[in-house]
């Protein structure tokens, strides 16, 4: 990858590590990907774009998908109800999961990392008691199917590594430990090259 | 539509009214399209299920889109550029738009007519004032496209239109009418006649 890819590299957070991981499982070059993409159109106020330049990074790992499909494995489906059955997961990362992960991930890592604050841990206790809710339903699921989308890992899958990267170095790994169809499912997802190697990056 | 359909249609609610809009775009036969979805599939924990179910909506309208491209107007483009446009307001929508507009929602519409209660104005007020932030980035979005995805209407605009449809009926209609392209926006996408069949639904 290019070098200005890792000086943008720099200033990107959380779940658009997804983006680094989802380029390597394709094998692609991340700068003209980068620059591929319609980068800055939600950002016409320079007020508000904040939250749209970081909302994107589902977007743009679905995007690359559709767009470099001959690149590496199908990360979405081509049979019609195996895609309905992964971009329901898909939502389910997107509204659920990460919805108590990144506050979790804001309390007990960003917070230190980029403010050198400490975490309150009454947000702590009840973002992790929500998120071992959406892990009881994980459970049920990935005792059925080695991955949330089906058999095969997904990008619904791939989508939870950023968060789950960071939770697994916190005391919240224990919720993650307990159930022991996560715990399986989340060393696989970790363990995978694509994700190694952006982790190699940061 | 079958009245198995039409009884299936008396439980949802919100977003969900989604899922009839599009099937209403692709002329599509609801009980069978619902039947061949994966339904129940996140459900497996049952004291978990109602957000999946619940959240199931964007995942279900994506899929219809992809899995009967040749029943209506193309929702989701084939041009993979445009594709990411769209996807990245789709994100928008279900991650800024829809947190506050639901809350309103709730506020004003569901609560009294689910459990006959009463808003509370200080939620309101601070749903509302965050609301305005997110219009104020659709302004200048739709000030320079007709529509959120690009030129054509398409998913992006298409899931706003519960949200919208209930909003529109309270006080907080100003927010939308004192912005201009967002207020011309809103009254086309109301007006499309698969919304207006949903509409008669109700």
């Amino acid at each position: 990858m290019s070098q200005k890819y890792h000086h943008l590299n720099e200033f990107i957070l959380g779940p658009n590590k997804g983006i680094l991981a989802i380029m390597h499982v394709l094998s692609h070059d991340g700068y003209r990907v980068m620059c591929d993409l319609p980068l800055g159109d939600p950002c016409d106020n320079p007020e508000s774009c904040r939250w749209t330049k970081f909302l994107k990074s589902r977007a743009i790992t679905e995007h690359l998908c559709h767009a470099y499909p001959e690149k590496g494995p199908a990360l979405l489906p081509s049979d019609k109800k195996a895609l309905a059955s992964v971009l329901t997961w898909k939502e389910v990362e997107a509204g659920q999961f990460n919805v108590q992960a990144s506050k979790l991930a804001f309390e007990l890592f960003y917070k230190a990392f980029l403010f050198g604050g400490t975490a309150d841990e009454a947000v702590v206790a009840e973002h992790e008691e929500r998120l071992a809710k959406v892990l009881d339903v994980y459970e049920v699921r990935l005792s059925k199917n080695k991955y949330l989308g089906g058999d095969e890992y997904s990008l619904a899958d791939l989508n939870h590594l950023p968060c789950l990267h960071f939770l697994v170095g916190t005391p919240v790994k224990k919720i993650f430990d307990s159930r022991p169809h996560v715990s399986k499912w989340c060393t696989d997802a970790l363990a995978r090259p694509a994700w190694a190697k952006v982790v190699a990056m940061m």
